[in-house]
């Protein structure tokens, strides 16, 4: 027995979704156009337009399959670890492996989400149900590791500063030429470390002001 | 008597560049093209060509233009300013200040320069020399600071790192709404007085590692 929402409709908009998001990846953010979608189908224009006003809305359906993906890749793993940074890590490398499929068509995706005005930008209104599954994994991640010695005050800031620092990882990642994009993952490497060595710091008086500062104005960017 | 190099044909790139400066700040990127730069002086597009390739080019003189701008409004404030904190606030709010009339088709500018293969991108080959400005100016900020305290390592670590950060900054400057870019300029105000805090620090054996590692690793970006 179908799904009871499954109607002909609905088909139909599965359909059209599949078909974009095989062509971001295949083709990438330029070459993908609703006119082509359409055709490819054997839908007239109208119709694809009755399900996806935009080319932008199918582009939000390619940042919450990716974002979907990155949870269902994270969460097995962190489900058997509890260290801090290793939970840190799993989350990071999971957004990077759902990521890989998109990088020889990144740069066109970056120049089309880059503007402030643009609803492909990841801080855009548009963009936040796909933003806020990133934000509850990096929480997770944070939450849910064993006693971390981190201060409540410097945990409840840590989530939404990651998600911060893993948009700027990410557009390393869109930079980086090298095989299996080596350098991007070198460069979390030695992030992780360093945080591995500044976290504890921050139950030093002196530190624990600083670092609180530096995560708020990372907060900031946020906003 | 004239300048000896001042040729015909030099007086006429210096109008084309003198055109294109002009339109990029009033009109923007999309919106200017060799061509109306060509009608609007009366000249064929094959003179135009002949002395600037393409709009990429012209824009590589905008960057330059900014760059000298920069570095001439700097310069005699750097004069008068031993402290390190305040000689980088020079830089960095002369800086802002060069970019602000630039400020309602910033976004127009960064969805061209962003791509990594485009010679528009900050850090590609072409706009070294722009970027060499820059960079010469956060090495004289910090320089030329009086005993600022700073271990020699992480004081030869600090201008790349700086430029780095300039880039991230110009980058929230563009989406940056607020009136004058208020929020830009407390960022930047945060930003120091958390790097006054930190620096002193860089004397603990225990911080400077930690705090190489962190230089090293935004050089790491650079690269």
């Amino acid at each position: 027995m179908p799904k009871p929402r499954e109607t002909k409709g609905e088909r139909t908009r599965q359909r059209i979704r599949a078909a974009a998001l095989h062509s971001f990846r295949e083709n990438g953010y330029d070459a993908t156009t609703i006119r082509a979608i359409a055709d490819e189908l054997g839908l007239s224009v109208g119709v694809t337009n009755y399900h996806f006003a935009s080319k932008n809305h199918l582009v939000q359906e390619l940042y919450l399959d990716v974002q979907e993906a990155h949870r269902a890749a994270a969460d097995p793993q962190l489900a058997g670890e509890t260290r801090l940074i290793e939970r840190l890590r799993i989350v990071y490398s999971a957004g990077l492996d759902q990521l890989e499929p998109y990088h020889a068509h990144a740069g066109e995706f970056l120049s089309a989400a880059v503007s402030p005005r643009s609803p492909l930008n990841p801080l855009s209104a548009e963009s936040a149900p796909a933003m806020a599954i990133t934000l509850g994994l990096f929480t997770e991640a944070v939450e849910g590791a064993a006693a971390s010695g981190v201060p409540d005050d410097i945990r409840r800031l840590l989530p939404r500063a990651l998600v911060v620092s893993y948009l700027l990882l990410a557009l390393f990642w869109v930079y980086d030429p090298s095989d299996d994009r080596r350098r991007t993952r070198r460069l979390l490497d030695r992030g992780l470390k360093l945080l591995g060595g500044v976290l504890p710091l921050a139950r030093l008086p002196l530190l624990r002001g600083t670092l609180r500062d530096l995560l708020s104005l990372v907060d900031e960017v946020r906003t």
